[in-house]
């Protein structure tokens, strides 16, 4: 059977191994990957724990089942390898990551590696050979939950890996390059992740939107336009400890209250600046204990717009804020970048691909911003990034209520399977 | 030599075991005592640590050097006992506690223990016997940084232990009945470390200020009217977790916000309220990741008053702005309370007492409340309690930079001195 009759031709359902099917396949797949979790009961998988190499070895099998060659790159990433007809085309990259958030939903990453690797799978069992190779990547870290630093993986591949990275640490000392030894691999050996932009020709990721947009709009899927731009920081907030019950209020300078009124100022700002959001996501008290008045409180800061311009305007106000605070307060506050990617354009070519594809199934084409990073980011350093959205339940994402509809797997299956039968590796345009 | 006699007739710079280098001693026994630290450069020593034991013993054996019999009670609280003439009188006890926070000073518990056994051991050198016995004791647990629940040590000696409390459990989950055994007590016998109130004339506590009004008055002691009440609370905030990228900020219910809030509406409260004190000391958020929202955030709070009029005032107040913030915010805020004591006088004959002392070393009697919670408040219970407060350096306590000097050791050591010469255990009037 050829390519290009697949999607019309294939009979409906086919059972098990059918074109209909792929979306049951999808959700299964899905719910068996999220059994690799370092908690009972709960999904959460770090980069490089012994959860991360049982969910790898699953996602190998998955790929050699599917008919491609499977292997493991320096950073940890999984990269099954579907070889096309001509051995002269340059690569399609499709990705995603399988690392999770702590108590995690079992889409957010996980549905950008199974989805493609399903796809790939139906092609391969209907004798169908795409015209240009593809590679599957399995991101190791696009979260960084464990060395607070995100997209070591899809960095990687870009060669946009900072070496100085390998002596970050966990929270329980070990450092990024013993992570990876104790793993298997060679932390000294992470420019051989690294891709040449002449062997590729394009990214795709498919992910959940992690929003409200498409589920407003009763559509299953949307084309991505951008990715907002983030700055992380942490943030130290010294003041003075004290006695809880001694020292008077006028005379205290708690590191907490003023902390508590630098978090209100953020959520002020955020709010009043279209677009931009804030985000204090975990916060810690020195000394910490009941009676004591904190001396040193530790937070991180999370920024984010769509437009680089809103981000610096809202990190700007947060600067003069935090400034005054400190001052009326007699506390210092000082912030400590730990990550900055501008917005991130996605490829016009690529995403008019995208929207014929699901022209095709009959969809109307929604264009949306990404709020939420992603491997995208960080692999259009390397080449042209396309993203397709699927509709999930109520916007909630990073939490175990995440969750999405086994119809709209099937829909985003066969919208990609329509873009992997138009691609064309060489025109760019 | 007489009693009556030792003060005035003893001769000044005898050595180092002369009245007039008690202050020396002190500060130097201080300095050896906070040796005993979970910590390498820093005096953290909670209740039934293994160095809780290493004080005990050198605490003991200060004891046994002054020619007291010392002994550890059910609880762990070390009793040193010096008889007296009259085998029939009730005994004076004096105390405070060997347990420290986190990152502690060295003076706040372990000077009321060190400086009435130096003075003890001062008159048993002198071969002086008190006309009544003296049991100096050594609290386990005041500071209640192991198990979040204070005064066990004190509550126990007045009859007021209660047994729910064997089941707290510490942060590794070790519940203090098994802490109690691995330190070699037996915790069902926590009866037999209380004290009959018929065989009790009174309680002393000598303890540092832990505020500044002493140094603000040029004044080296001053005698204690009060000991603030005191309400605290474990506070859990519930939202709604969520991803910080792609939740517009109007549509979040941030816990860490709205706990934000709460804790300035504290400080807003108790700032209005005269002489009442609000702290938030520790504080989780949960999931506690940099890229997503808190849904649920969970602080300590404390509440002190010198009047229980003025803290309830301030609790009513806090009851209603939290309920104000969790429904304007949709989030769920609720206390559970775990401790509460009221204010505690001290008696008037005893501060009368005291402050005879005071004005014997040709000091003018300052007489002031005390913010913090002592043991004196438990023993409140059993018997009347008067405590002497040590000028500190600016108000420090709880923080390695407590201080207090040599010469306020030795001013409060003949003080304390001047008391027991005085004390008459059937006067109480």
């Amino acid at each position: 059977m050829s390519f290009k009759s697949t999607m019309d031709e294939t009979p409906s359902g086919s059972g098990s191994q059918g074109i209909d099917s792929l979306g049951l396949q999808v959700m299964r797949t899905l719910d068996d990957l999220a059994r690799f979790s370092e908690e009972e009961g709960a999904l959460t998988r770090r980069y490089l724990t012994k959860e991360h190499t049982e969910a790898a070895d699953f996602v190998m099998q998955m790929m050699r089942d599917a008919g491609m060659d499977a292997r493991m790159d320096a950073l940890g990433n999984v990269i099954g390898s579907a070889e096309g007809d001509s051995s002269s085309s340059p690569r399609l990259l499709i990705g995603s990551h399988i690392d999770t958030v702590r108590d995690a939903g079992r889409y957010d990453g996980a549905l950008g590696i199974v989805l493609p690797i399903a796809c790939l799978g139906f092609l391969h069992r209907q004798g169908i050979r795409l015209p240009y190779p593809v590679d599957v990547i399995a991101f190791g870290d696009e979260e960084g939950v464990r060395f607070q630093s995100t997209l070591i993986g899809s960095r990687a591949i870009a060669g946009d890996f900072d070496p100085a990275l390998l002596d970050a640490t966990d929270s329980d000392g070990i450092r990024l390059a013993d992570a990876l030894r104790a793993f298997g691999l060679d932390p000294d050996a992470f420019e051989k992740a690294r891709y040449r932009a002449e062997d590729v020709a394009a990214y795709i990721e498919v992910h959940i939107e992690q929003g409200p947009v498409l589920e407003d709009e009763g559509l299953p899927v949307g084309v991505v336009t951008s990715i907002a731009g983030a700055t992380r920081f942490q943030v130290k907030v010294v003041g003075q400890a004290g006695h809880a019950g001694t020292v008077p209020m006028r005379l205290r300078r708690d590191a907490l209250v003023a902390s508590a009124e630098a978090i209100a100022s953020v959520e002020r700002i955020c709010t009043s600046i279209p677009s931009s959001v804030g985000t204090v996501g975990i916060l810690h008290t020195l000394p910490g204990a009941v009676n004591v008045i904190p001396g040193t409180v530790e937070f991180s800061l999370d920024v984010r717009a769509e437009s680089d311009a809103s981000r610096h305007a809202a990190l700007s106000e947060i600067d003069k804020a935090f400034g005054e605070i400190a001052e009326r307060r007699g506390v210092s506050i000082t912030k400590t970048m730990t990550h900055e990617g501008d917005a991130c354009q996605c490829a016009p070519w690529l995403m008019h691909r995208l929207a014929q594809a699901v022209q095709a199934e009959g969809i109307s084409v929604r264009e949306l911003p990404s709020g939420a990073g992603h491997d995208a980011m960080a692999v259009a350093r390397l080449t042209d990034v396309g993203m397709l959205f699927v509709r999930c339940l109520e916007g909630i994402s990073h939490h175990p209520a995440e969750s999405m509809s086994e119809a709209d797997a099937q829909v985003a299956s066969k919208v990609l399977l329509r873009f992997l039968e138009s691609f064309d590796p060489r025109k760019t345009g």
